[in-house]
């Protein structure tokens, strides 16, 4: 599955609307460069995640994570790379609500909902509920997933350097890197 | 110099008030620990600063910096630490305005007033104005210095790890780490 240029194109325009209510400002070059990544499922909606990246060098990153509505980032790690540590994230709740599930005792009865057709490819439920002003730090390689609550949620992400293409999906259906798709014009 | 505990307190509270009115959330514990850096000059209020480290790992650390209508934070830089480069830092304008000198060709009329009787420790002038969503990344072991314009400001700072002890501050007068003295009962 692939995006089409269109669909990007309002998927970012919401973004933008979405940190603009928050008090979070863009440049022009920031919004036009926001990342859609709907992880080739074709249902950006249930499992997708809006990225801003405004800072990734060699020595951290920092972006921020914006979620609509009850949609779920999929299950990852972030693996060691050229015999550096895999990337450790802090994620600090702006706006909104989010539900961190990290490796550790399960939670007895999750408040997210497990997107349907995928549910097999979710298998940590330490549940950690983010609220604005709190946050939490996953350890490098270390298995995690997270939703937004009903309505949405806006995510400060401090890190060591992001490699994405590295990353490990749980669900082998997953391609990390977009391929965006230009309309036809007919 | 030191700074009181009550106008500690005092500071806090209004660094909460201004992270507050720009949608910025603390826990009560990231409250208390708001760090009023005074430097040791005594003036705070002309140079200071008040910061909110959310993360401060080996790897990684993010900070929330404060600064008050026209507070300047004193001109310094990060050197080399056990063999690892200096601090980088990146200053992303959340809220405010402020005017960030580094190394480089002076601008010829800058727009912050130095600071009266310190004006001597004040030698690099490439001006760079952040207004919201603006950001500037500072390389390793570069003097810099910044004042907030007649608002204050509110600047997201996103670096490798903080240690803070190491600073060279071009002022020998100043002191990095703050001691703050316990007002007395009567
Ligand atoms: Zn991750
Ligand atoms: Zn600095």
């Amino acid at each position: 599955m692939m995006i089409k240029r269109s669909e990007v194109e309002k998927y970012q325009k919401k973004t933008v609307e979405f940190l603009s209510q928050a008090g979070i400002v863009l440049t022009e070059e920031e919004s036009r460069n926001i990342e859609i990544a709907e992880f080739g499922l074709g249902e950006v909606e249930t499992q997708g995640l809006q990225l801003v990246t405004y800072i990734n060098t060699d020595r951290y990153c920092a972006k921020e994570l914006v979620l609509f509505a009850r949609q779920t980032c999929p299950e990852h790690l972030h693996p060691p790379v050229n015999g550096e540590p895999g990337k450790m994230e802090t994620f600090r709740c702006r706006w909104g609500k989010v539900w961190l599930y990290v490796e550790g005792e399960a939670t007895e009865k999750i408040q997210a909902v497990l997107p349907r057709g995928s549910e097999e490819y979710y298998t940590v439920f330490h549940e950690i509920e983010l609220n604005p002003g709190k946050q939490y730090t996953i350890p490098p390689n270390t298995r995690h997933w997270f939703q937004a609550g009903d309505e949405g949620a806006i995510v400060s992400e401090f890190s060591s350097t992001s490699r994405d293409e590295y990353d490990i999906f749980t669900d082998p259906r997953i391609e990390r890197i977009p391929k965006i798709i230009e309309d036809t014009n007919s």
